[in-house]
């Protein structure tokens, strides 16, 4: 099949799954989930085969790991489906119904956004976890893994196919790319008929911006993470050694982990010293500002780069601001939008924060770490976006969805 | 000034003009009323100079009547921007705020986009409305009219910065192209840093795709008005000739007039030949199907590029359906995803289409000519979005704005 017919067939089967009823998606998911239980072992062989592929190709241990299957790895998928069965379903959700002068009725009505393409890296689990928040909100996809991947990726979407065919869906709701070809990705995103209505790409930054060039049809993307935690004059010092050290050493490579520290001034001679004894058992390199390495000498000082940093790794930058304002107007500055944080126990500051900072997610006195789709009760999350408009923030499966107008009328015309 | 420092200007605001309280910036909106109401001659005087510049370029009529005005159209100006002050200010809106099992406190909080870029045609009273939206939205505007009326936008962009100055909001929250240089909206739109956050292009669909095509920033934009009404087998024929004559020929060059007309097979016989009466004192020309022309001998053949077009005038094109299916079908095809209306008196049929089709408004019983800002109730539009992501249909104040995530805690850490 060539990639203007999967465009087609894409768009030919957008209303069928628009309009499916929970019931019958919930029915597809449960029936994909067993497609899955009963194919472990020929998707384990496939997975073999990438395994060895990417080992001959001489892939690093890090890339094999993200890229193995077991049979742990296996139930969790499961379960990731069966979770998604569990969510309310976005679709049809009408709001703000009212009856204007006219005498027509308007409100908006969510609905899915149409043909999803996701494109990522090397785990086979994001191609289950996407085709099921797809399939729960509604929206065809077509799916484009890692090349590293692709034997493990076509097991799983023959069970996908099975789930779907088995309650009466057409295949076509989930295509998995059937190439590990590069122009694939270039069918899905551009060209005259581009695949899909959307795209999310999944992975590392290079990945996210290429796409981003590319693509003719909008992208929701998360780019950095290169979020903050504020320090007030006024806040719990014990509470804020807890916060600053769960934000930056509980995991490193998660976008939603502290990269920079904003410190009060009128905590530097407390705070400071502290913090250092804090992050030492965790080897965590601090780079600061001037009055940061006044009082603790063996600190190396920040350069402006540091302060765009994403380090996704264990060094943060620590700057001393003198003003909450200071601190918002450097976060808005330097920060990716993604999560910033304040810790805070005056009222009014806490409020000027939250209004101020322009970011996805904007926290007082709690972890960065909080930044997630299951923290926020999303259920699932498909991606965080770091975008301004759509959805911002973890997107859940009404992040997949849109809201159209609808009117009622009894032959209303305009006068 | 030059390009640079415009964006780095308009960053620097972003903040000031998202946390203003709504009475500021309806003193300011006030204050450029008076502005605009005290420098009358002025902008007259500068509207002369493009008028003349006009006509010495040879431009057409259509297009000096709508880069002309005279004191009916500044009272106008000045009425929009009343009107602007009247509605509800969107910005800080709180919703879905939960608990969380964690114990922090989750929800929603609207917020401006940041910069808009608008980059708009002849008419000049668009640099007043579009100043007026982003200012109540709590947006930083950049805004690029034609170069045909850049005496006039200069003129009234000097009311808006003696507006904005005589509050103490910095005059950058509104910044009018000093130049009608082209490469001023490739500084908007794109290279490595470009001037706004968000695009909005209204004109003509040449200008759209152009801009959509360069911009690295989000556009929301509206292209094709490829709108139907679908007259099922159960429906009020007296009733869909009123709103058929009325979507057709209300106004011709609107992207809600209807462009195309569906009509089942049962009503052919009776309500084909009374539509052909309805539209024949208003010289509409009617392209039709084959069953169409069998019926109506005068008509000639529809192509398949009718089903596409968008006439912008007296042309219609009909085509008989012999299923609901076979409507929503042909709509999600060959249609535009703008506006598209139903008219039947069954309950079941209605609910389906109201959820298969797959547009910015789907309306039941009504004319296609309500889908609009004003007969929302959204009090003012700065466009309409054909768009898939973000807001969809007529975008007003709320449609300026996005959703960050807010979180409360009293010291919670990641476990």
């Amino acid at each position: 099949m060539n990639y203007q017919q999967m465009a087609e067939q894409a768009k030919a089967v957008r209303t069928t799954i628009a309009t499916a009823s929970t019931n019958t998606k919930n029915a597809a998911l449960l029936a994909i989930r067993d497609a899955m239980a009963g194919s472990r072992s020929q998707i384990l062989k496939a997975n073999q085969k990438d395994l060895e592929t990417g080992r001959n190709n001489g892939l690093d241990e890090a890339l094999l790991d993200r890229l193995e299957l077991n049979d742990a790895r296996i139930d969790a998928m499961i379960e990731g489906v069966e979770q998604i069965v569990a969510l309310p379903d976005p679709v049809g959700e009408v709001s703000r119904m009212t009856r204007r002068p006219s005498g027509i009725e308007v409100g908006l009505m969510r609905q899915p956004l149409g043909v999803i393409g996701i494109i990522y890296e090397s785990r086979p689990n994001v191609t289950i976890d996407a085709a099921a928040l797809c399939l729960k909100s509604g929206n065809a996809c077509v799916l484009r893994g890692g090349s590293e991947a692709f034997y493990s990726n076509q097991a799983i979407a023959r069970c996908i196919a099975d789930g779907l065919a088995s309650v009466g869906l057409p295949e076509a709701c989930v295509q998995v790319a059937p190439t590990a070809d590069r122009e694939f990705v270039g069918a899905m995103i551009g060209g005259d008929h581009p695949m899909c209505d959307v795209i999310i790409p999944r992975g590392g930054k290079g990945l996210i911006e290429r796409i981003s060039k590319d693509a003719t049809v909008p992208v929701i993307k998360h780019l950095d993470g290169n979020c903050h935690v504020y320090v007030d004059a006024e806040s719990d010092q014990q509470q804020a050694l807890q916060i600053l050290e769960n934000a930056k050493t509980h995991r490193y490579g998660v976008c939603n982990a502290a990269e920079s520290f904003l410190i009060h001034e009128a905590l530097i001679k407390t705070l400071l010293p502290a913090l250092e004894a804090v992050l030492k058992p965790y080897a965590v390199e601090v780079r600061g500002c001037e009055r940061v390495c006044a009082i603790l000498p063996s600190v190396s000082r920040a350069t402006e780069d540091d302060w765009y940093e994403e380090y996704l790794g264990p060094v943060v930058a620590i700057k001393v601001v003198s003003s909450l304002d200071e601190a918002i107007e450097h976060i808005n500055h330097y920060g990716s939008h993604h999560t910033d944080a304040i810790l805070s126990t005056n009222y009014g500051t806490v409020r000027q924060f939250m209004r101020a900072v322009d970011s996805s997610s904007v926290i007082a006195n709690a972890s960065t770490r909080f930044a997630d789709g299951f923290e926020y009760g999303l259920g699932a999350e498909i991606g965080i976006s770091t975008d301004r408009i759509h959805a911002r923030g973890p997107v859940g499966l009404e992040g997949l969805t849109n809201q159209k107008w609808i009117v009622f009328g009894e032959g209303q015309v305009r006068a």
